[in-house]
């Protein structure tokens, strides 16, 4: 069973379209020459498009937590005061590396499985009557809980308050609206196996003008992760170090899909995903982490039953069906376990896992019956039609 | 023309065997499964081959600069006095990274074109009584001028100062004997588009136990760099943070060719494409930079005839023929043209690049006999056999 290919239903790395993945497949090019500087200009601007943003958009060799990092170490200078917004285990990495590198950290947690409440930092804000705080760091998608916090609303409770606003947009952008220039973001930070459909090694920072005026005056240590050496490079077509080729000609595939699909029917049909899911697994009689207001359509955080715990679950139904779910981390960890279900994911392979979830809950000892789980996500698909 | 696949006779990216461009276009999988741990664990132990080491190392989802960072930020306390010696840009970047990042560094520098002088880094540490210099930077290979140090030489120089030993192996690796072990390095930093024959995008750092007991001390800012934490995911068959799996996938097939082949032998194989180009373009009557002595396996830098700049050959082969040869850096631009020939280069390809330059310089004016250089790259090929 093993050798055939799985059922990828986590948050990342997510399935790649085939003519992606034979994409990649294409020789070597001279990173200097006219060849890249084509595909890094087409894919910068494809990059853009799903941003929504006119901003420069950086491309990095790295995983999501090295753009974390490159947002951290270009606009936040040791000793500055940060005020991060965290709703989960990537809400407390972004604090954490901030912390690493000199922020003076002031950090709002809220429980998790809800959403920021920009009340809360509406009144923060305003108590901040000297502009102390220097950075606002918040997550779009909280990738441990499903959650999707209201970017917007954060926002606009910072209102004219100076500090930067930076997202860590990593596993959202794309799957969910987020409108970079529209609602002011400065700093967002996204990454290549996730939307975007491709596989790791690429991630994406885009900055506002104002962002990149402190970056000037910026004084933490830098050298790889320098915003302004890439942005000074990328107007002659080209990245500071050896640029991950291969990727580029994935990411190339995959933003011509999504423009030819467009970016509002890509967030349409994510919202499709997370109501299946959510209306099957519910049929099953099983609880769901985060609310219907807060969820996610990236992926969905089940609550395991009474007496069968989480990681259970996720051995047998990868055994039995070669289904791959994600388990909790940290204190979720054998509480709940994700369904990703972001990116390149077909409808119907959302109805198979669906009813594999059913057999392996009733192998498990759960009296439910069969089939009641995918009813309620057909009816869903054909009450919205596949998108 | 353009359209045609190139001759891509660079020190990096080098052209990628075809069936570790194909191994790329697998499907994901997850990165905290059992396939990735069996991946992981494979790859490792080969890389390990390559270095010749017993040592840890640690795989990055980056460029090589990257890994000269994270060897930096892991190895190097704000403070620390670093000695390091430069023969070229790459020598000046490794001292550059430690300098952004804290430490005070002393440079020596050798002329450009020539290699470093056992004896003068021998003197200097000599002169150290009191100890005080806690790191010495070295290139095995500098890029820019395709002059190879003598890192046992060094190595042997530095006796037993305790400062660590910390190598740039990016572009010489895999190509020229380098003996982590028996030599005694405790940092050695190289790059996957190089010898390693797989696209961009992923670095290597080999660590020796003596490098990871100050790791433990080091108090420079590290998140995405932190080799500790990589180690401890490492024992998981994981990484901290998303890997760039397709290149996982490249990099298996890739170690597997080189494991067939015998690191020896591979080294030996280089060293015939360096005494083939090198005889050649000296048949053509052009100078090279680097003396034979300390002539790079990796690649070869010519210096453009009088009266012709370098940049004009190298436009012109691009145009006339598809080669793709690299320029010289910084006060070398435009004297010298570099021929790459590292990791996946055929003989034929070799001969036919020489005569392709053949023809380009009689077309710009130079009065040479068409086949000289060709005859001279045979006879070396004759004499040795295909390796």
């Amino acid at each position: 069973m093993l050798d055939e290919q799985q059922y990828l239903m986590l948050p990342g790395p997510t399935p790649v379209p085939d003519n992606v993945l034979r994409s990649m497949a294409k020789p070597m090019i001279n990173h200097r020459g006219p060849e890249f500087k084509q595909l890094i200009e087409e894919v910068t601007e494809g990059v853009k498009m799903v941003y929504k943003t006119r901003n420069d958009v950086v491309i990095l060799p790295a995983a999501g937590t090295g753009a974390m990092e490159a947002a951290v170490v270009n606009f936040i200078s040791p000793g500055d005061k940060v005020l991060a917004i965290s709703i989960g285990v990537f809400g407390d990495r972004f604090a954490k590396v901030a912390e690493e590198f000199g922020a003076v950290v002031e950090k709002i947690d809220f429980p998790w499985g809800e959403a920021a409440d920009p009340e809360v930092i509406r009144e923060r804000i305003a108590a901040d009557r000297n502009r102390e705080i220097k950075v606002v760091l918040v997550t779009h998608n909280e990738t441990s809980t499903g959650v999707v916090n209201d970017i917007k609303a954060i926002r606009e409770a910072v209102g004219n308050h100076p500090a930067l606003f930076m997202v860590d947009a990593v596993s959202g952008l794309g799957a969910m609206n987020l409108e970079t220039d529209n609602w002011g973001l400065d700093v967002v930070v996204s990454g290549s196996q996730k939307a975007f459909m491709i596989p790791p090694g690429l991630s994406f920072v885009a900055v506002s003008p104002r962002a990149l005026r402190v970056a000037d005056t910026c004084n933490n240590c830098r050298y790889y992760w320098d915003i302004k050496a890439a942005l000074k490079y990328l107007e002659k077509g080209q990245t500071p170090y050896t640029p991950a080729i291969s990727l580029y000609y994935g990411l190339r595939e995959a933003l011509r899909l999504m423009e030819k699909e467009g970016i509002d029917n890509i967030i349409a049909r994510h919202a499709v995903y997370r109501d299946m899911v959510r209306a099957g697994v519910r049929a099953m009689g099983l609880r769901l982490l985060a609310d219907d207001k807060v969820a996610s359509s990236s992926l969905t955080a089940v609550l395991a039953p009474e007496g069968i715990g989480a990681n259970r679950i996720r051995k047998h139904i990868l055994e039995r069906f070669n289904v791959v779910m994600a388990g909790g981390q940290q204190k979720l960890d054998n509480v709940i376990f994700r369904i990703g279900h972001l990116g390149h994911v077909r409808h119907l392979d959302l109805l198979a896992v669906l009813a594999a979830l059913e057999i392996v809950l009733v192998e498990l000892g759960m009296d439910i019956e069969l089939g009641q789980g995918v009813k309620k996500a057909q009816e869903i698909l054909l009450n919205k039609g596949v998108q």
